[in-house]
């Protein structure tokens, strides 16, 4: 079987990475915008300008959403990337709020338990995916694998030194390990869709700012925020070298400018959609035969 | 722990079965529309008039969403069952989509399997409930294990006798196990509502007819569906006897009247609301310490 990757639309091609190149995400532009015109509006104004196309994506996103529920074929698996208030939950929220919820879910991993450390690292994601004909959308995933504990290795500490971080080969494997299991997903059906959404570490700045100055924004705020952003060049490094390493033919990865938080919740649904409708999936369709029992059917009822 | 069901407002309370009260299905009025007026107007004036109010619903129900999610004290598990064609998938679609889907899953349960046959009847739904802060939604549910099996016993031909429809007392038991389950759930947290969505046999067959003369809607057809309105009857009288057993006051079923689609769609989605607002959540509140470290944080910030 073929292991083909999403066809999506020339404009949303540019924001693909790689594959097979390097990626230096300082040279990505955090604070693009659909129009250049936006830049000069009032903040207020381009929101405004943006929250209207979103409405437009909802309606185009939920007509092929039904199709793929319809056809039951294929499945969209949905990995949503970032660094803390990259806008991971306000993505989710804005841009899926407009699907039928029957055929979409949700999965917010949390940090990992007894369980899920007593098994290989891809165990707990494996058990949630879409099955076909549904849209399942992880907010954050295996690559937080990849990610979170190659900045704090010492968070895997109570895996066997023979198969843990020390031992030669460890990250490239994780890679290797995440590339097959996608491409695996991808020849049985499934689209991988991956969002890594960008941002700059004064955006970061000022979104915590935010929270900590409305009493009603607290709860979104965590002290390890601001531990981590002491980190902020060590995971921009191994962000690149997991984009690198795992953006794919059939599983790539879309650096997401998202400082703009309307500008990154467009361009995902945008995506998201042009992808679905690549597929080119249609409603079921019957044989004359099915037809005629369809009538037969009708008849029968009308008789009654 | 009090074990409570859900506080709703007295509007609603009248489509509240029993407790304790016999149930004839007939007696309930299939046609009811929130407005007398509304009775009066074409079939699609009435429509653009409570889709309307459901888009006011939908505001609502966001809301109390974000202080369930906000808060993380509680659980809502919504039941749906009905007879086919009763609008169900139409109901979570409507009802449904206006919700955060990263705090609502929904879960369609079909025909079970060998793994679920090897268990208790209540293992593959225990499996999926919502976590605290979540909305979870079982379209159709275990209330399927008394009502489709209970109409026809030879579906459930691999239990084992001793244990099986025939044994004494076996349907007792499994409304007892129901109660016992729910009460289980409501003393953890977990409010739990269940709506009946209740059409006519006649509003059955026109929508049947309806799906049966247009081709984009052939797909949602069943044989299945004309074979077993032949139970209709024995339908009502499971339905009847389910309802008598299991409307308790801790997990109280719902009598949705349903020929009306936006009608029964608006019902639901304001007793889902006003079950929510009845639990008195909050947002988290702060300890003044925990607010001086927030300014300290945001000032640390500032300075960076």
């Amino acid at each position: 079987m073929e292991v083909n990757g999403p066809k999506v639309s020339r404009y949303l091609e540019k924001f693909i990475a790689g594959p097979d190149k390097k990626i230096r995400l300082k040279k990505y532009d955090t604070s693009w915008v659909q129009h250049e015109s936006l830049k000069n509006r009032s903040e207020e104004e381009a929101n405004e300008f943006l929250k209207d196309i979103l409405a437009k994506d909802h309606r185009e996103l939920a007509e092929v959403q039904e199709i793929l529920a319809a056809s039951c074929r294929r499945s969209i698996l949905i990995v949503i990337q970032g660094m803390d208030t990259a806008g991971k939950d306000g993505t989710i929220k804005h841009v899926m709020s407009g699907l039928n919820p029957q055929g979409c879910e949700v999965h917010s991993f949390k940090v990992p338990g007894t369980e899920d450390h007593a098994h290989d690292f891809l165990w707990r994601y494996e058990k949630v995916l879409p099955e076909r004909g549904m849209i399942g959308i992880f907010n954050r995933s295996y690559y937080e694998d990849v990610l979170v504990v190659h900045v704090h290795p010492e968070r895997m500490e109570d895996l066997p030194t023979e198969i843990g971080p020390g031992a030669k080969g460890f990250w490239e494997g994780r890679y290797k390990d995440i590339n097959s299991f996608e491409k695996h997903l991808v020849r049985n059906g499934t689209v991988v869709l991956k969002f890594f959404l960008h941002i700059s570490k004064d955006e970061q700045k000022q979104r915590l700012i935010e929270r900590l100055s409305q009493k009603e924004k607290y709860w979104k705020f965590s002290f390890s925020d601001i531990a981590e952003r002491k980190y902020w060049d060590q995971y921009m490094a191994v962000y690149e070298e997991m984009l690198e390493a795992t953006s794919t033919e059939f599983a790539p990865w879309f650096i997401v400018p998202a400082d703009h938080k309307w500008a990154a919740r467009t361009l995902v649904a945008e995506a998201i959609t042009s992808a679905i409708a690549g597929l080119n999936l249609s409603y079921p369709e019957f044989s004359e035969n099915q037809i005629r029992y369809f009538a037969e059917a009708k008849k029968q009822l009308e008789e009654e």
